[in-house]
């Protein structure tokens, strides 16, 4: 094993001091000369038409810029992957969180008084709350136009044959899982300013997680303004929490956009924590048939699952899930016939959005509470059923996905060690376990999957580098850094990771599908390759030997096997530079995995690597009141090469703790539409008061196409923390729980209903 | 001759709209959360000992969080060209200038009431103020440490044997001509803002023209500051006026570090306009003795020049200025036998840096006056005799130069035809022409004289360019844009030219020497042409021919002869991006010119080409009032080629404008080391309603070295205007002023001397 001398170090996220400093701008300090504040006006009805609505008075208000609404849109404005979402609505509403109309006022108490004097007349329609009733026959439409309220979406696949399969099968488990909205609750909320320059380009200054896709959709935002042919400039102030909702453009950024426009001024919109809940969006809600058998060995034999999800009124990328709910249904666990088949439904609630695990804890909170279900019924200890099926490497699944290194195997001794060795069980006391797989090497959604980088040294050896990569928190910067500083022999207080602007970032898909480290992570390795190639080259004329007899550590070139010969790096660089025909070290790499898009039937190879996982906790239910107390908790990821430990056990530590307030506690309340919870008194986070023992144990199987072997890890962490909890509560008091939250009135229920059929 | 599209059209200044609007970030509008105002206490008097000081009262101001004083300083803190000047003096002051203490306050008030609570105790010493004066044996020391006021420096060369060429000669003219103050008026005044982050790097936001050079002055501070291994960047807002007052850092910048570690926070140091005129630097005053010859046929024989410059108390770039001077005085015009000596002399004024042409004026004024004396002597008109001694493509000068492409024959012939050709000369009317050699292509005066550029394509064809050039007002980024729009085809509006950032924008030594077209613009050249290049390969994979079939003109690829077989720029970049293997297009160069640093005996070629111009004046002459009306001019320069005629005749008009207040009106009043002039009352600065019909011929050389032919124009606008000016007079009046500037007082005194002679 080679020895690493920044790869592997626990170094503080670079940017902490400065966070913990208040350093750190956040949209939140985003503050431009003559900047004015927008507003949003939304529905006060879940489903109604807007029959007249009079804004003279806000208009006529001093202070007040411009007031837009639904009739200012240009009719080719639409948001969102089904394009159903006009920024501000015209005619109709659909959900409470319809936008209906904006202001630009010199403050936001004016804009706010300006949204009161708006005068909206409403006919109020029936509205469908339910995604299931939503598709019987006469269910109101929530959109006319589309004549029935499923989506027309391709999600459905079968490989091999299923039905034979469940014939020839020992043992078969089936049952109804539920799960319900939860959302990302970052503590800086979401805000955009807009401006525009003297010829109509336009900056944004926004928290995105996908700077360049954003500025596609905004430049498709000016084309609809009849702007053709402008420049669009993202800047990304420092992001106060992501997990997946900042991978769309919202209706406030376009609208920031056009009140910019209409006002020729720069305008912020900031959201308050109350709109933040009830104008942001939600994980999809679901509604999951599940139906697995085995053989008399324990091998699994089929898998078959049928979802209907709630769309909501309005589409984003929620509506895609499904396709990443295929990754564990089809492929965790070796499981030869699989077929799935999801049905996306609009309602007049809310819509969803990406959010940490894309689908995957919904699908694994169904699939893992199920493989628990399904060993009982085959006699089969859990821990041994899972190790009877558990992936390998160089297995293809039946979607297509090539598993190059698999550490599950490893993860469930990890959690044996930690949690089942541990202690005997006590009274209520149970232990559970779940698995995860996930995309560890990109996931190839869109046209590209790649990320650029470029990147320089100056006179003193040090290097900045631009990366396409968004770090939001997780800790990016110190992964590019920690890269870079072992590839050029640096430490990481050496490398200054440049990456919140378009003008200067290269491109990149965005932060999503746990691909930064791998992807950004093997972009900035590939442009540190090369400064590294032209450096040494330089240093190999210096000291007549070949490049390979050169090695770079501790900030100096030298030659292997002569100690007498050798040179720090800045003074390589100032003899390159400072020579006749001189040069500086400028380097770039685009880096596109060699993953796959999804074809017709959804076969593929869709990360080049996947990320294994595996989870135990010890519960103790309390049978008096339901509640349940995680006593400890195990969470053991394979994850090819920790670049930094420390950061890596952060980003379990907050993926166990976000899958706990899913398992929980966390549950957005809609009653006919309308958010009830919308503040962090009633809506149950997990806080810091709430944190568990948790173990992280890392298992390294180096990956062979990461960066120094490493594998994406950000998602997997809130990803089997429900089943994990549910086989624990079964083990602990007999009673299954199949809609999350496992609130203790559930589980109190359940047990009350147990003990009167026992 | 090859047509181009976007090279040689009149395109406005890309920032122009911004800067109408007001929208342009001077350093004035830098505000940082949390900043303080520093506040700097200069000296009361021209030469004395500090006695004693007592800072306490300030430090007591309710404010306050810093004051410093020269027993702050660290020993090693030494600013300049000579190290002689710490950014505060702690025991001994040697002109009004010298900063003795700062402060750093919550406002610019509380600062400034700061400084008044400063209690200073001096001991006067005789000054000495006249630099010949300074030179003589018991003048008093300056630094007795340094032991002579006369610098240590080696401004001094004999080419081919003048004595013997005297001897030769058939006309000799000589004479003394000396040139005073004069300051740059950027309407933008000094500033900077320093903060450290938690790990002590250093951002500094500085209007400076040295983003490269000012990252290692700062480095060097912190390194006596003992911060070693720290990282600095440099952040230049937009610079309202340089003009080479920005070529050094100055105490201003190194007490806002040194303030802003002190108090952990942004500290902010902006000039008033008053500060601005007493503490930044002048052009060199010079006292030039000169004497030149020429055979029966007019032929230069030998250039013999002797000068005393005023190096006031501290030492700036302007005691180098002599390496520049070299310039005309060994091959403006051709010129056998040269002899050149310059002494620099400390005395307790004020000191000099960097101007506009840097000591190009001061040593034209000599040698175009006197050619005109020479003329008379030989008795062969002014022009005939510089067209007898042209410079000519092929020339070696005596100190090496290598003229490539020069077309001074051609603007004589310009300036002839618009001026001389005009209209006959009326009562107490006269025409005067001067010429000027300056670099045109870079200037050797550091180890590098190189720029690096970075590009990167959108989806959407769309080009950013990092640049280490610096873009002041005069046009860089329009000169980058337009040259690497022409190379690929593309819009200037195309292009996004990133200059103002250390940490983004690769190395340059600086906006100095009119070197920006031609290096920084040979910088994004070179990296055009290799995107360029990698676009093509793509392109010819693509249409299945060979990349030299194809060319890139309109946003678009086409092949050659095939007009059916063409695409896009953005679909084909979209092609190359979202294929297999997808890449994006960024590419980099450094650019270093081969040119020359000067030798022991300052031969070298300093320049890879240079620039020429004639300018040409017709005056009025008031013999009532010795009142001088310029009645028109014109300034015919050998540009090269114009990349941009409009932002090319902007530098004409400037300099010229600049060149005639120098000539006529312009001069820092010192009286016994005070300036009694320090505001735009006093200051006589051409204005707007001082402005004179100005022709600005352009004539095009092709050079074979500059980006699309280009040679660099920056400065000489202002070079030969005082001698032809001076030359105007004589013809109107028969007076010859030999000392600037050319007030009506000295005209007047002249012509009633002249009269009492006749």
């Amino acid at each position: 094993m080679i020895g690493y001398n920044v790869v592997g170090q626990r170094i503080p996220k670079l940017d902490a001091a400065q966070k913990a400093m208040g350093r750190a701008e956040y949209i939140q300090d985003v503050r431009l000369p003559g900047m004015l504040f927008g507003k949003i006006l939304y529905s006060r009805h879940a489903h109604a038409k807007i029959t007249a609505m009079d804004i003279s008075k806000a208009r006529a208000l001093p202070g007040v810029h411009a007031v837009l609404t639904g009739k200012d849109i240009p009719p080719r404005m639409r948001m969102g992957f089904y394009k159903d979402n006009p920024p501000l609505k015209a005619d109709k509403v659909c959900c409470f969180r319809d936008e209906i109309a904006a202001v630009a006022a010199v403050s936001e108490e004016v804009a706010k008084k300006a949204l009161s004097l708006i005068e909206v007349e409403y006919e109020p329609l029936p509205g469908v709350f339910d995604p299931e009733a939503a598709m019987e026959k006469n269910a109101p439409l929530v959109h006319e136009a589309h004549k029935s309220n499923v989506l027309k979406l391709p999600w459905k696949l079968h490989y091999g044959d299923v039905e034979a399969a469940e014939k020839d099968s020992a043992f078969v488990a089936e049952d109804r899982f539920t799960t319900t909205w939860v959302t990302h609750c970052c503590l800086s909320t979401s805000g955009a300013v807009a401006l525009f320059d003297a010829s109509d380009n336009l900056t944004v200054y926004s928290n995105t997680q996908i700077p360049s896709l954003a500025q596609k959709d905004f430049l498709e935002t000016l084309a609809a303004m009849d702007l053709k042919n402008k420049r669009v400039r993202v800047i990304k102030p420092v992001i106060g929490g992501g997990f997946g909702s900042k991978l769309d453009t919202y209706a406030y950024e376009h609208i920031a956009i056009l009140l910019a426009h209409k006002c020729r001024k720069p305008v912020k919109i900031l959201f308050d924590r109350k709109e933040e809940f009830e104008a942001t969006s939600t994980r999809q809600p679901t509604v999951i048939y599940i139906r697995q058998g085995c053989d008399k060995e324990g091998h699994l034999t089929f898998r078959n699952i049928r979802m209907v999800l709630d769309n909501g009124a309005r589409t984003s990328w929620g509506a895609t899930t499904p396709s990443v709910m295929m990754m564990p249904i089809t492929s965790l666990y070796r499981v030869p016939n699989v077929r799935y088949d999801a049905k996306c439904v609009y309602t007049n609630n809310t819509y969803s959005q990406a959010m940490r695990g894309y689908g995957n804890p919904q699908a694994t909170f169904a699939i893992e509470s199920c493989m628990d279900m399904l060993a009982k019924k085959a006699g089969i200890d859990p821990v041994a059923f899972r190790r009877i099926n558990q992936n390998e490497p160089g297995d293809v699944t039946p979607q297509g996905f090539k598993i190059t290194s698999c550490g599950l195997g490893q993860c469930i001794d990890a959690v044996e060690k930690e949690l089942a060795a541990d202690q005997p069980l006590g009274e209520g006391e149970g232990i559970g376990v779940a698995s995860l797989i996930h995309v560890g090497g990109g996931a190839r959604i869109y046209k590209s999957d790649g990320c650029g980088a470029i990147l320089k040294m100056d006179d003193f050896g040090k290097v900045d580098i631009f990366t396409g990569g968004t770090d939001m928190g997780q800790g990016l910067d110190n992964m590019i850094a920690q890269i870079v500083a072992e590839e050029l022999g640096l430490l990481a207080e050496d490398i200054n990771v440049v990456h919140s602007d378009t003008d200067v970032c290269p491109w990149d898909v965005g932060a999503h599908a746990s691909r930064s480290t791998f992807v950004a992570g093997n972009a900035a390795l590939g442009a540190a390759r090369r400064a590294k190639q032209t450096l040494l080259a330089f240093g190999a004329r210096l000291f007549e030997v070949a490049p390979e007899d050169l090695v770079m550590e501790n900030r100096t070139v030298s030659v292997k096997n002569d100690p007498e010969k050798f040179m720090p790096v800045d003074k390589l660089l100032r003899k390159a530079h400072f020579s006749p025909g001189g040069t500086m070290l400028m380097a770039d790499y685009f880096y596109d995995p060699p993953n796959e898009n999804m074809g017709k039937d959804f076969r593929c190879n869709l990360s080049v690597t996947y990320s294994f996982g595996v989870h135990g906790v010890r519960v103790h239910v309390d049978k008096e009141t339901g509640k349940v107390l995680v006593k400890n908790y195990v969470a053991a990821h394979d994850v090819g090469r920790a670049i930094n430990p420390m950061l890596l056990e952060g980003q379990v530590y907050g993926g166990v703790i976000m899958g706990l307030g899913y398992a929980l506690s966390e549950e957005v309340m809609i009653k006919e539409g309308q958010i009830k919870n919308p503040n962090f008194r009633d809506y149950k986070l997990f806080t810091a008061k709430d944190v568990v023992p948790i173990k992280a144990p890392v298992i390294e199987t180096h990956d062979p196409d990461g960066p120094f072997g490493a594998k994406g890890i950000g998602e997997p962490g809130c990803v089997p923390t429900a089943p994990a909890v549910a086989n624990a509560i079964f083990q602990a008091v007999g009673v299954r729980i199949k809609d999350l939250p496992i609130t203790p009135e559930k589980v109190l229920a359940a047990i009350q209903e147990q003990s009167k059929g026992s």
